[in-house]
């Protein structure tokens, strides 16, 4: 087989057998858009270069099974860099390094292994992180869905920088970097087959965003990635970590008009959907203008907002409440989570 | 809920959603056996403490599609902490976090998930090594199966620590540490509803063999775990990559009586078969017997033999022969992998 064969028309069982075949999936799929020393040697494991003196490792995986693999704006190739880069960044690491294994299903096209491993490679190009180790096992048809990926992701976290839910504070405010729940609203109409116009996922690495932020030399408390389970999810979290309560409102949180309307269609709640390429920042009220301003600088914050904000927490009061337009406020606890399941 | 109440009677599509389902799983079933102070946070991310100046991180990951999920002498729980243990071990390294990601089919025995994590706790424990991250994905029934694991792992290489196949050279001997092929012919036997005897996979971590091994001063120049494609595709992908070829001797290797009878009932090659708690090492001859000395000595090494050696490669020479009683040679090549899906 010569080293221009391309993907295979569809992966048998063998490809994930660790024998010829694998190697060839290897050789001809993966090495040629992920290539790098440290994945070249094909070895056990990847031997990387000492981190800096004083940085502290940080450690993060995700499985990806979002159905359909290919949506609008992304493909599960992509969404896997995005989502393993974001949680390292919103740690408040630079990410450096990460892991990508396939659990391929016997019979699925080649051809989309080798698109989502372009996307993979070319979002991983992007963020300034390299995949330096990787795995592929195949399962028998009907034991799998086309292909799940699961990667896991090293950061460093530069000395002298922390970020934390221990350090959020009354009074603090809550930013988020752009509109909410294009992910979970491109997906729900892809998988209803409703007409979301030019609607596309939001996935996208964000690292250069909570770089940027440092690089300000603001005083960033906290980052989350408001991915499954959406904004109600993670600020249910943030509040129930940090011992305080948020109040979000209504009338500041960017939502698109297509995903009102996909929310209103199927019965969603936009604050509950999952974005995969916003970051919610929490930070000292005094420096939400200049932060304001770093972010929407930059490709992917141009939508920034502050959303809300801090409260110290009261006896039996609710850890997050939304207020809207009239000035009413309703509670927002975290979903049973029945809606949405394959959406990352 | 109580913090009392175990696993789930069934899995649930909403354990997999990021909601409260999702928490609870977590809470009840991962935490009380994985717990640690990383993990607990269950933060995006997780954040470790330095690594000791001087020392190389190594990074690796492996997915395991195992079936049957339960085995003799293990399960998939254990199957991906040995894995990945060891693909940091035979690198040199030190192995330390490990991370560890569940796709789940919707209607798994919950209690088949506990057994699962706490086999993976029990050996994280033995092997020293801390699991700080994870995630759990669910899909719809028939889209899974039972459950697949997905685990990566960061190690530390110590300082003036190098193992690798540019280290090997003609004339170094190859050592095995245990009778080959036990963790295939078991899942195999299993599969088949074959009676296998006493006959239980070699799954276990390796760490302590190749820690003892170093703490002894011997110097090892490679390791390799044979695990998919076994001795055979370990023993090619070497001589691939040091460019040198490699003699093995068929009566020195310990094969169990079990695993040759399966091998002759179901037509495989106890050679092409996975060890899953085995290491190959390669090291001068002269430290053949002090090797062996140290190995035999643990609890994992008591089969340890030396099974061959390294020549250097002449043009157009075989790159892995196998030398008979008889002293006929055959070339053992790659194999294309067909007979082996999901055996680990």
């Amino acid at each position: 087989m010569s080293r221009d064969e391309g993907p295979p028309p569809k992966i048998l069982l063998a490809h994930g057998s660790g024998g010829r075949l694998t190697y060839e999936l290897v050789r001809d799929v993966f090495l040629p858009e992920l290539s790098n020393p440290a994945l070249e040697t094909l070895s056990d494991a990847a031997l990387l270069p000492e981190l800096p003196p004083g940085t502290r490792p940080v450690l993060t995986t995700d499985a990806f099974v979002v159905d359909p693999s290919v949506f609008p704006g992304g493909d599960v190739g992509h969404l896997s860099i995005c989502g393993t880069v974001n949680d390292l960044a919103v740690a408040g690491a630079k990410p450096l390094y990460l892991t990508w294994a396939l659990i391929l299903e016997e019979g699925v096209d080649g051809e989309l292994i080798a698109a989502c491993t372009r996307s993979a490679a070319r979002t991983a190009r992007e963020a300034g992180v390299t995949v330096v180790a990787g795995d592929t096992k195949v399962v028998p048809h009907g034991k799998g869905d086309h292909l799940f990926i699961t990667t896991a992701g090293l950061g460093a976290i530069p000395e002298n920088r922390r970020v934390g839910d221990d350090r959020i504070a009354a009074g603090d405010a809550v930013l988020v970097t752009g509109p909410i729940g294009d992910h979970g609203a491109t997906i729900m109409a892809a998988r209803h087959r409703l007409d979301a116009g030019d609607l596309q996922s939001d996935c996208a690495p964000v690292n250069g965003l909570t770089e940027a932020l440092f690089a300000a030399g603001l005083d960033i408390h906290a980052m989350h990635d408001p991915t499954r389970g959406g904004v109600v999810t993670t600020c249910n979290e943030v509040a129930r970590r940090s011992g305080l309560r948020i109040l979000l409102v209504e009338e500041s949180i960017p939502v698109r008009e297509e995903v009102q309307t996909i929310c209103e269609l199927l019965g969603l709640e936009a604050l509950a959907l999952p974005c995969e390429g916003r970051v919610l920042v929490w930070l000292p009220e005094e420096q939400v203008e200049p932060a304001l301003a770093v972010l929407r600088n930059l490709q992917y914050g141009t939508g920034a907002q502050q959303i809300g904000s801090v409260e110290a927490a009261a006896k039996g009061s609710v850890p997050v409440r939304l207020r809207n337009a009239l000035g009413t406020e309703r509670p927002l606890d975290l979903l049973s989570g029945m809606d949405l399941p394959r959406i990352c």
